[in-house]
């Protein structure tokens, strides 16, 4: 690619990483990372710390327009990030003000959306006309896909399968309701399993954590279930079965044609899927009637935020 | 409207009643009703009532098209009628017979779709950009529409919503799970909740039916609840806030613009939807950034299905 070809752009901004790449279709020609500057800074540093990334990606050349995928609530118009637990954007108007800075088009979306639609572009979700990205991270992500165009909702709000009730009166969730679905399948349920069987019964993670449960982290329960820990593996068991749980109730809802589990937690692949295959099929309405949808893994890995972007910049929202 | 102008039909074949229609947008111009020979017959006799229904409200007129609304699960390209719990239909396809039988275009799909046609067409949910519907009877239909189409999913089952899981290991459902949704916010529900409660507290019900619980209706406790029985008034305020409770679950996974409530349950009103705008409320994910999306009444009764299917072989599926 010559210097002056024009570039397209995707940037994910996380909690703790901004990362800005220059994407041709599904291949990331090159990045360049930044940290997040934190919640509690002027929403300008964060700005600044983006900018700072897309022009060091640029290299010099032409920008023909730029993705941003946001950890955040984004409206349904694509421009304000209306809220962001780990981000200081609470309203602003983030779409203009990229655009104007860089002028260039921008897009702007949350990053479950943008995940989905890589996944959807060239991943697990390809050809499907109707798709479910479940994104397993601390919480979860979500984003639905309707011939080949992400479903935003009214408020931009759709997708929030983390928040759907599965136990009435269950587990307390930091949203302030209670029994919602992340709390028994995400990165954090994973660590709750362990650390309430902490002192109960003998785990790798003990010794690992010196004794101290809040010292597990989710990768280090991945790890020791590959180690063969018989409590960190109960512990994909019962989230993979939540995820069955959960995915059957999507598939009663919206009968899609593919779902398509990524995030950290999916990287302990068949640990996690199997039990999710087997829940899905023991919790699936019309069973006899139909071939139970399939869950996938997301083929795209931690790039799909920026693979996603730059598609829906390219491609339009 | 002379005999000669060629006329559009819609037909719902449930349970017990074949209706027909000359349908002019949402306007019926005439009907003819069969009563359905049952599910244990030949396949033929249904066809055949229904034919004649058709053959009688056309009157001689030229038939532009045919929309038949089937209370039975439809596969995903509207062609054949995969079970129906009321109707004889087993994997035929009916799509196909009906139209060489009649020789005109026919439509197929399922009731709830077409109550969802006919109500984002001309009824609550027109305007909607993603509507979802939610038909309260013996159990829940559902179905969702975006962008003015209806999503059917992978093999036609889009909008199960009584079949989502809402208490794990909860009440026993004829589908074979356990904990749907339409085991709490249903007809069936309704009578129940009255039922369980027979001999214990006071109610006009137990006169009415001589106090064998079994004789209790879902249109009993509607009248009960009208005259002021506090049982059965009690018996909506907990369906309703199960359908509320249940909206919650489907505004986090599709943020619609409209919720719409129809179904025999639903003339019941504010009794039923007071309760379920409360639960809605406060099991709503980013409340305070959010506007609740309205739970609107059904606007077009009893013959939305014939105006839905109607609207669907005018406007294809």
């Amino acid at each position: 690619m010559s210097s002056d070809a024009p570039v397209w752009i995707g940037v994910d901004v996380g909690g703790t990483k901004v990362l800005a790449a220059v994407v041709d279709g599904s291949r990331i020609v090159r990045t360049a990372h930044r940290d997040t500057p934190g919640r509690r800074v002027d929403v300008r540093m964060v700005e600044d710390a983006l900018a700072d990334a897309v022009a060091t990606v640029a290299g010099g050349a032409p920008i023909a327009g730029v993705g941003v995928a946001a950890a955040g609530f984004v409206d349904a118009e694509g421009e304000r990030v209306v809220f962001a637990p780990h981000l200081p954007w609470r309203g602003e108007r983030v779409r203009a003000r990229l655009a104007e800075r860089f002028g260039a088009p921008v897009v702007l979306d949350n990053d479950a959306n943008c995940h989905a639609a890589a996944e959807a572009a060239f991943g697990a979700a390809r050809g499907a006309e109707v798709a479910v990205m479940v994104t397993l991270g601390t919480g979860i992500g979500g984003a639905l896909v309707v011939s080949g165009r992400l479903v935003r909702g009214r408020q931009g709000l759709a997708g929030e399968f983390g928040h759907m009730q599965v136990v009435p009166g269950g587990q307390s969730c930091p949203c302030g309701l209670r029994g919602c679905w992340e709390q028994y399948c995400s990165g954090n349920a994973l660590v709750r399993y362990v650390r309430d069987r902490f002192g109960d019964e003998p785990t790798l993670l003990s010794g690992w954590c010196e004794g101290d449960p809040a010292r597990v982290t989710g990768p280090m329960v991945t790890e020791a279930a590959e180690l063969g820990d018989p409590v960190a593996q109960a512990a994909f068991s019962y989230v993979g079965t939540w995820l069955g749980v959960g995915a059957a109730n999507l598939v009663a809802a919206i009968d899609p044609d593919a779902i398509v589990i990524g995030g950290g937690v999916s990287a302990a692949g068949d640990r996690l899927l199997g039990p999710a295959r087997r829940a899905l099929a023991g919790h699936l309405v019309a069973a006899e009637d139909r071939e139970p949808a399939p869950l996938l893994s997301a083929q795209l890995g931690p790039a799909a935020g920026v693979i996603g972007a730059a598609a829906l910049a390219r491609g339009g929202r």
